[in-house]
């Protein structure tokens, strides 16, 4: 017997010695993090409330009990009964039976309610029918990402499952080192913005910390061929943990399986979605400007498959020596704070992905409290001295001011941003200022991916700010469902349409004008002196948004939509920039943030940030705090233990 | 064809262009670091004395010229010329000619004269007949060591030429990476004292500096095994550099070629044989303690056969984007400073390996001029604030002070001393004070490995300090060969007689009293209140020597020769220690090794000492010279570009 099926033994036992003698356990196996036990009285089990946590307690695991199927009922019979059980107004939208898990699949428009108070309604479907329920809500707004993501993983259930057994194997396997260490190898974004990716190793273990792209830099990858990464062979990867879906994060984790890699991404569900959606647009944008995509599109259903989610909060074993817990960043829908507690109290290390310390609309504010903190990799995007970024009440205020103005002389308003985050923070700023009457009620159209992205917030509002979730949840007054939000999805001939109509607001990707449904929007309103185009967000060097902040007004036209080649347009708009919408921290709030920590970390490596800021961050902790300071470059290893 | 057949193919017409119509080209190839041309014209080569030197500065490579095995006499007419061309008094002691390559070995016991004027002699030879000449020392004192490396490495000759021919395409393999940077990676050594080991790597290249063990730690061996190292595959590796031959530097090269590794070891020659030399006395040392040995003694003949020796000063290419040059360390025999010189012009590192910063009586002080350097990774062993030695002039004087008490009353006086290094010194002190008469001319015994050490060293002169090599070349006056030097080499018994004779000195290992002779030689004169035990090297905590130091005099005798175990000896002598006579600069040494350093480097890694001594000398270099100075831990990675 190898050593896991040993321990899978002795936990058998003394689950046995743990239950009541009138439970029979049939099987216990890893699945991933988790322990599955099966057990031919899953109604004993659900009648217990206390007995799970009592295991999983006693066990130190995360344990899911399953039905074994010999003790199942049948899936017509059990349908009826499961339907029976929850209440009407939790809008069940979907049933979906696993006889091989012995799991029921509920989607429903509030899982709350299938949920019950603490889990009560899910127990009381395990102890009328055995089954073992699983909930997920029904998107409000229908989201092909989700429901793609959802049919494939529905799809590949058994070679999930598989690969699951083998990751959990993986996970519990016996330590074979007597040597303690703890280091960090930076493979990307040391003293630049984007290709973030870093290892988190022991004697152990060898962790992948995100692995994105550097916009602007296709040929700067992260040093993934370098022997600490994946020079000793994709397989020397215990697990990869992403912190958020922006393509400077995720962009090349689809590549890794490309390269073999062949084990699982931790990161949070929205993030998995929203990494799958900005991915394949990733792989379209390099089809149309002609480069090679780096993989093809199968290696992010590759990515797909092998991501284990976790709750923000969540302790979870990802290798023998290794937990990790996910925690909010503040930064886009489902970013994460990534903390590794290493060894039994050796050693931990939190990477802090990227940060918004303060409350926005959409999100709370980055957490900073954890239970033990000895060194912080810390995001340092405005840590240069000068990195101070106007409010956000301001910059609300300032915008509505040229909204007023704009569509008062019935003038449209046209704002590129970028599908995931700023586009649902813009939208919530709308949605209440023409509630409260502010400004003008108008249509505000949606175009490009930020409907889709849209959809994916609403799936999952409990990664929303709490006083929004509380919102949709209890008032059920969603404001992504207003219904002056309009999803442009019938192509240049609604534009057309729209253009041709009265004052409106239009939000558009691509955010730095490189592409994408804006430059459309630029043909049919770049010559009307009525109407302003706002930058919300940064413009990065070389981009046209850039250009046009600069004062360019020759705007090449034409180009990519058949109509026309190498026409210049003459800018006619109002062009308005809005700062504060940033999703990242300013130095003020990467200071508050460090300042605030509980526990102070002893180190922090400043990264993610140009050379300057990473310095001046870097020197201001230290001489404010006086806590040891690095602003590492790219290739460096450091050793904490 | 292959890239290196190409590139090959263009020197070859390059050489063509560059040499006389009448030269005949027949091949070029790679052996080692070396272009070889062969020619049918060998001594059309020899007449022109600088065509060489010009297709050497052209083609920016090190040229060996040998002649077309075709275009040779036969040995045995060849032999007659050869001796009468070279002068008698040359005392050529073998000629061996290989006609595979057209060499004639020729050892003599003095090269200088078969050498000639600028190479006039050799350059004679070839012009007779053909083969070129090769030139060895004779061993003035017979050394097994020295003979048998060579009768190995004449026995090998055939797979030797095929590992250089490899090696030398891996050297001049076309260069594969755009991208630029140069790392070091600390893999032990670091706040610690032994198990030397550094990797240097860039995008093209890895190499490892030192594998030692560490004394007193058999269980404390370099981080081999991480990725960086040695995890990707032995064969990962381009080049091994040692920088000298004390275990704590050298013990585990073996080792690499039990773990696959097939590449070449860059040292010089006396550290190749010291090598030999002391690896094979420690696996003796371990099957004599009943631990298993890492490795068996074929890999030492391996190492052996892999070994490219290389002398100070010469600039030699190791891989496409590294050239290394060894410089005297003042450290022990063949001890160097190895300093790589990077890309064209990128980067320059120096690693100080163990040295000396003032001259000794053995050896002329470290180098410490280069012409570029940024980065020097420098031992620190007396690195620490109160690390100052007795000067040696004073040290002298104690030991002789003592010598002349202990014989004056017939005593005689035993000195545990390391068999390389230590040894020499103070035989050259003793041959001193006798040929000056500041002490009685009593006979020197000579016993462990002390001997054979010494032979090794008077094989190699030109690595000895000037006025001693001037010494032994010009008035051949060598004062290894005193008479009253005298080798123990027949065991008990003539310890036995020299105990019961009369005043005399003795030299034995081991030099901590861990083993060896000295424990036979405590018996023997251990109880004579007359005798004098006199320590003159560093007792590490825990020996026997460390605690007969510290006034024990309890000694155990009689393990391991038979005659009783488990007695012990009260013991009578007087004991007095001399410092002073370290082979490591002091505190004061590493300051002024650093402070007259030419150019002065940007970094300073302090490695090879203790974690306070490496941390004093870092914040001493810091702050008096305004460097950027690290006390790195093992396991860290430096990137410099």
């Amino acid at each position: 017997m190898s050593t896991v099926e040993n321990q899978l033994a002795d936990i058998e036992e003394e689950i046995e010695r743990e239950v009541p003698s009138d439970i029979t356990i049939t099987e216990v196996r890893y699945e991933g993090p988790e322990l599955v036990i099966y057990t031919r009285d899953p109604k004993r089990f659900a009648r217990d409330g206390d007995l799970v946590r009592k295991l999983a307690s006693k066990l130190r695991k995360r344990i899911t009990v399953r039905p074994d199927p010999a003790s199942l009922s049948r899936p017509e019979e059990a349908r009826e009964t499961v339907l029976n059980v929850i209440p009407d107004e939790a809008g069940v939208t979907d049933l979906d039976f696993h006889t091989d898990t012995g799991e029921v699949v509920i989607e429903a428009e509030k899982p709350g309610m299938v949920i019950g108070r603490h889990g009560s309604t899910l127990r009381e479907i395990t102890q009328e029918v055995g089954w073992t329920p699983e909930v997920v809500r029904t998107p409000p707004i229908e989201s092909s990402t989700v429901k793609n993501v959802r049919n494939f993983l529905k799809q590949e259930r058994n070679e999930r499952r598989d690969i699951l057994e083998r990751i959990g194997r993986q996970i519990h396997r016996e330590e074979m080192s007597d040597d303690q260490w703890v280091r960090i190898t930076t493979l990307g974004c040391c003293r630049e913005v984007g290709r973030a990716a870093f290892i988190l190793s022991t004697p152990e273990t060898r962790i992948l910390i995100d692995c994105g792209d550097k916009p602007g830099a296709d040929d700067e990858v992260p040093y993934l061929q370098v022997p600490e990464a994946l020079g000793s062979g994709a397989s020397s990867l215990d697990a990869v943990v992403l912190t958020h879906a922006h393509l400077d994060h995720s962009a090349l984790i689809p590549l890794l399986f490309k390269y073999g890699y062949d084990g699982p991404i931790y990161t949070t569900e929205p993030t998995r979605d929203l990494m799958g959606l900005l991915t394949l647009d990733y792989l379209d944008v390099a089809a149309k400007e002609g480069r090679a995509p780096p993989y093809e599109s199968e290696m992010v259903r590759e990515a797909i498959k092998h991501t284990i989610p976790i709750e923000y909060g969540n302790v979870t074993d990802i290798a023998p020596d290794i937990k990790l817990t996910l925690h909010n960043a503040g930064h886009i829908l489902g970013s994460s704070i990534a903390h590794f507690h290493v060894g039994d109290g050796l050693y931990n290390v939190a990477f802090s992905g990227d940060i918004h310390y303060d409350d926005t609309r959409l999100f709370n504010g980055a957490v900073n409290e954890f239970p033990r903190v000895e060194t912080l990799v810390l995001e340092s995007t405005y840590g240069g001295r000068n990195d101070y970024q106007t409010d956000q009440e301001d910059s609300e205020r300032k915008l509505l001011h040229t909204l007023n103005n704009t569509l008062e002389r019935d003038g449209k308003v046209l704002i590129p941003a970028f599908a995931v985050g700023r586009s649902q923070e813009i939208m919530l700023v709308l949605e209440e200022a023409m509630r409260n009457g502010d400004i003008p009620e108008v249509p505000v159209h949606l175009d490009g991916m930020i409907w889709e992205a849209t959809a994916i917030h609403t799936t999952y509002p409990e990664y929303l700010r709490d006083d929004l979730r509380e919102r949709i949840f209890h008032d059920d007054s969603n404001p992504f469902l207003a219904e002056q939000f309009n999803h442009i999805d019938a192509g240049e001939e609604e534009r057309q349409e729209v253009a041709d109509g009265g004052p409106c607001i239009i939000l558009s990707t691509s955010g730095m004008m490189e592409g994408g449904p804006i430059l459309s929007w630029i043909e049919h309103l770049g010559t009307d002196p009525d109407s302003t185009l706002v930058f919300v967000g940064y413009q990065a060097q070389g981009t046209l948004g850039r250009r046009i902040q600069n004062g360019w007004d020759e705007i090449p036209v034409g180009n990519g939509n058949g109509r026309g080649r190498g026409n210049t347009l003459t800018l006619k708009m109002d062009v308005e920039t809005v700062d504060g919408f940033s999703g990242h921290a300013d130095r003020q709030g990467l200071e508050n943030f460090v300042r605030t920590m509980n526990p102070r970390p002893e180190k922090v490596l400043c990264v993610h940030g140009d050379e300057s800021s990473t310095q001046d961050l870097s020197s201001a902790l230290y001489h404010e705090y006086n806590m040891r300071t690095f602003a590492p470059k790219n290739l460096e290893t450091f050793r904490f233990i």
